[in-house]
């Protein structure tokens, strides 16, 4: 079915009308109870190229020291600092440049007194030397080089271990890795990490009226909208979303499909209280029906449940009541199943309503809003402009259940699409 | 080379130093001036399935109406309106139903005077009928429906192109496909878009003490850093990046590089002003050296030219200025090549400084702080503290050129990693 159907035309299919809903919050609640523990879901290993975004399933810790070697932190000469003692522009001391060290090309030998090493940032600091004086401190006379100032034992050398030392934790489990934390992995040698295996999320499109995604629609036929929208916010949250053909809205068909090899399962279509809305009781009938029904506007004939231990999630077919649910429930057991942050993933920005923004007590409203300025205009949804609204809205207010609505002026929290 | 070096230790090389600086401003605007017309670079054709996230080429035009067949808008009866009139529940007006229309299985006959068609949600209106009336307002009685109430001509139906009219542009050239945009692509029958092409980024890493990504660090040789953090930058700006082995860093192999065919070419490593430091050099000799030393800390070092119409930036071998660098300069780019904004992509939040941030008059500050509730901290970078600052930090503040620093308690705008 391709929108919400809060009553059916036969008062024997009438009977089995949402008798009571459940609340947004129960809702919520019942995700969060059925949600297996995750450190259950397995990890895989991947390449450090493939690993941006992903979840780090373990805490990772350094098996090495970096630096590895001590360092010359500046462009200069390895020196042994007793060497410079007494050293001042007007007591330039010479000593013998016996050669150069540069990054990843050590010098062999060792510098002994009278002696001293040119050396370059991020070069291993040759054996015999304490102390590095930086360039500008010096003039070079012949084959040797006349030191112009004092240093100390220590001075312009990174010491081993100076910025993460064998041992230390350097990112927690959960951490989603970012592009800097790729480059801090491999300093530590990791060419793989462990991860939080994407949750596999089966997507299954119901509608005797639809055709596939991108068809052009018939004389009576629409193509699946559906079916790309929630691939795309798979995507967003993490998962691997498994699209396939359009499944067939009778019984056998879609009792198949809910036992599709997935982590979750999203069943777009079929979900109300209709003669044609076969899945709520296959669920319940296969595995449990947990809600079925929220006291909320879209989405109200939304559902879940379980079934083989995957989570399984009856969407409205409506596009617009398809995203709501998708993002109220749905996105956020597939957030939390990889390791991510349940909560909506949305930016939240404070903004002035420029109209009235009518709610009725008893349910939650998910109102999509253009941004204009510092400004939200509420979108005008008569009727089904169900395609209009969620192209040309920029973002959402949640309304709570207790609340009729906001006048004009009224500061709220706008989540951006 | 791994990091800044200001000076080199060779008074014939030190006369190659960075006698002028460029400003930050001026990079940017070398940058804007340089960019080809993105028009010019080739767009792609791609499945609505693999379009999330891209950009669109060009606007979207429909070519169809949506709804394409007036639809009913809820479950109940279709009818001749002018049937209704006069009803009431005190006067109940029979129609003898004929049959059912459901979604995607139209009723083949005309609804006559006295006739009704039962309907559901979605359906299209059969011939004949020019008004539904809800199920709520009916009785069923044997095989007629009793009417309760009047409707009006065309009520409770969708029209042919109520929501999107055949002709009309639904999305904007330039429009990051989001979600909802891939179902509403769908919904007008697209199953393919033209999206700008992902900007290709040869991503060139040199210098002699490096060992390939993720390896073990050696006695004095460290693992690039650079290749898969710049990989996974390049990724969240939409680019495409292309990593090879790792560039020996002699005149031979890195003229070959910069040669290689991408849309926009970065070298990490050998970009200041050393004996070893060839990039600068050979890019003014085969195209341009644009910008070459620039006011700011870390990355004074960077630079970028162009080479056969394709962008190349030198960015330092130090990790924290790489990715300073990357993040002024090459993202700006490669955004912009991509049809995306060419501003930061981070969010941006106002913080009050938790200590005193201090910056040098003369120079644009790249200072990363940690998010401690709605205080933003400096972390320390003294010495080469490279890694740890680029793990601990969960963001940076930018400190203009003409700025002492702040003092604690300084409300200041923190761009979140």
């Amino acid at each position: 079915m391709n929108a919400p159907k809060p009553q059916h035309p036969n008062s024997d299919v009438r009977m089995r009308g949402f008798m009571q809903r459940a609340t947004v919050e129960q809702a919520s609640t019942w995700i969060d109870a059925a949600l297996p523990d995750f450190r259950l879901l397995p990890s895989e290993t991947v390449s450090l190229f493939a690993a941006m975004g992903r979840v780090l399933a373990a805490d990772v810790t350094s098996q090495v020291n970096v630096p590895g070697f001590a360092r010359s932190m500046m462009d200069g000469f390895a020196v042994r600092s007793e060497q410079t003692y007494g050293a001042t522009s007007y007591n330039p001391l010479p000593l013998k440049i016996l050669g150069t060290c540069l990054p990843g090309k050590p010098f062999a030998g060792s510098v002994e007194t009278g002696q001293a090493v040119r050396i370059m940032t991020g070069a291993p600091l040759p054996d015999g030397a304490d102390a590095v004086i930086p360039v500008e401190h010096t003039e070079i006379n012949g084959d040797s080089v006349l030191v112009l100032g004092e240093v100390s034992a220590g001075k312009h050398i990174g010491q081993v271990g100076e910025d993460i030392r064998a041992g230390e934790q350097i990112q927690p489990a959960r951490r989603i890795l970012r592009p800097q934390d790729l480059g801090v992995l491999s300093s530590i040698g990791v060419a793989e990490v462990t991860v939080i295996r994407r949750p596999r999320v089966r997507i299954v499109i119901t509608g005797n009226e639809l055709l596939p995604a991108g068809t052009p629609p018939s004389a009576c036929r629409i193509p699946d909208a559906n079916g790309p929208m929630l691939q795309g916010l798979v995507l967003r949250d993490g998962g691997l979303p498994l699209v396939r053909e359009i499944v067939p809205d009778n019984p056998e068909a879609l009792r198949a499909a809910l036992h599709d090899d997935a982590d979750v399962i999203l069943v777009s279509g079929g979900s109300s209280v209709g003669q044609e809305d076969h899945v709520p009781r296959l669920l319940a009938e296969e595995g449990e029906l947990g809600i079925h029904g929220i006291a909320m506007r879209p989405s109200s004939p939304a559902g879940m449940g379980r079934l083989n231990g995957r989570l399984v999630f009856l969407l409205p077919g409506n596009p617009v009541s398809c995203l709501c649910a998708y993002d109220f429930f749905a996105g956020r057991a597939i957030r939390a199943l990889g390791g991510q942050s349940p909560d909506w993933p949305h930016r939240r920005v404070r903004m002035v309503l420029s109209r009235k923004l009518v709610s009725t007590v008893g349910r939650v409203d998910y109102a999509r809003v253009q941004v204009r300025g510092t400004e939200a205009e509420p979108l005008a949804v008569s009727g089904a402009s169900v395609l209009s609204s969620t192209t040309r809205a920029d973002g959402f207010v949640i309304v709570p259940a207790d609340s009729e609505g906001y006048p004009p002026g009224t500061e709220i929290e706008v989540l951006l699409y």
